[in-house]
């Protein structure tokens, strides 16, 4: 199953003055997500990018149900929803302690280094897609 | 119109080795974007939550049209959608020079700071919500 | 000895588009680094600010070496070098597989959270430093 | 005199649980406070890194003297203090209405591009040094 899950500790500096986690840094911890679910898969995003491939986010959505605090060690459940063509979606839910307390989705996009332009997902994906489909 | 048009120049430190503005930075710009809205409609933020109202976000979804680099200035027109019993839901255009680059919107929730229930929008926003209807 | 060693893993959003971790990203890592420092010799930053005491930083200061990049692991050796009246003093070395790529040292005040005044540094972390001078 | 100053409000997200401006944040502050001085003598950092010329920040040390809070207007005023060799030196003094609340000093040295070797001061830089012993 092309899923995984990850364990992120909210750091103090991620904290703001409403005593919760920044609305807003959650978007880095799902990239850290689907980083660690495409290594996990034996796929590094970091070489992707060293051989011309970049994977933009093109559309990014969450809904926070209860809020993590300083400290709060959360999990995040990623599955790979998707990938066709040149599009591959990551499906988030966020944990504390078995509690849901966010959802989230991103499509991101296969792009050219060299002209950003869009392309067929390599084939270390593709195989990805198919382990999906079993 | 409950709507206005902010504008914030993108840092180093918000690029990404992609040379792009990063992804996650955008959730920053709204909150700038949607305080500045109010203050421009005489509601500060602040004091809002000196009187003992919060505003957590409890739905956020972007699309990402175009990139934004270093030192680029973006465009935010933010329009206050809809404002109904306990609930805020606000739409922003992000543009440079004219272009469009991305579209967002939010969904924020009016609560007690003694215990996060939702209440009531307070009154100040409903009148500005009757403007919005006028 | 009251030091410790932590690892952090670059997040793509902290890189810049110079292509190496963003130089003001540091402060975030070293605030993980004391804080696990202290959980390793039992104290509880979180549970300290619930007793009401705050340990904001008074002093920073940071030297770059080399650059981390993303993707790369950094370690963080964090030693405390001195408890006295009110003031804490870490001192950090950060590396990337044996190599040095930055030492930095911070000063913190233990405060009231009430009138954020300095007080003295509570007996758990006397102790500690007790065993510093062992 | 090379020196400027520039108004930055605190955004939410730069908030943390202490109800102050995160430490951390200040880098990012100071960033913009040099590329701002910089573009009012005429130079603009954007172009700099075109022409192949980096500026990576080798040194920085920063006091905290009072806490920034959130929707503060703070005021940053920043001086070349020095520019010889490949190095050049920024002093800033931060300020809320006339009452100094942080003061800190970068060190930065110009890399080229290409090899992240030390090179020279750029010319229109070096008139800059002129126009501070003048």
């Amino acid at each position: 199953m092309a899923s995984s899950q990850i364990e992120i500790r909210i750091r103090y500096g991620e904290t703001d003055q409403m005593g919760f986690c920044y609305y807003g840094n959650y978007a880095q911890f799902l990239e850290v997500a689907r980083v660690e679910t495409l290594r996990e898969k034996g796929i590094s995003y970091k070489e992707l990018e060293e051989k011309g491939i970049l994977l933009p986010v093109r559309n990014f959505s969450i809904k926070y149900i209860a809020p993590a605090k300083y400290d709060d060690v959360i999990q995040i459940k990623t599955e790979i929803s998707d990938i066709k063509n040149s599009q591959i979606i990551f499906k988030y839910s966020i944990y504390i302690k078995q509690k849901l307390i966010a959802t989230a989705d991103t499509e991101l996009v296969f792009v050219s280094k060299e002209n950003f332009r869009p392309i067929k997902a390599p084939d270390d994906f593709k195989s990805l897609m198919d382990h999906i489909n079993e």
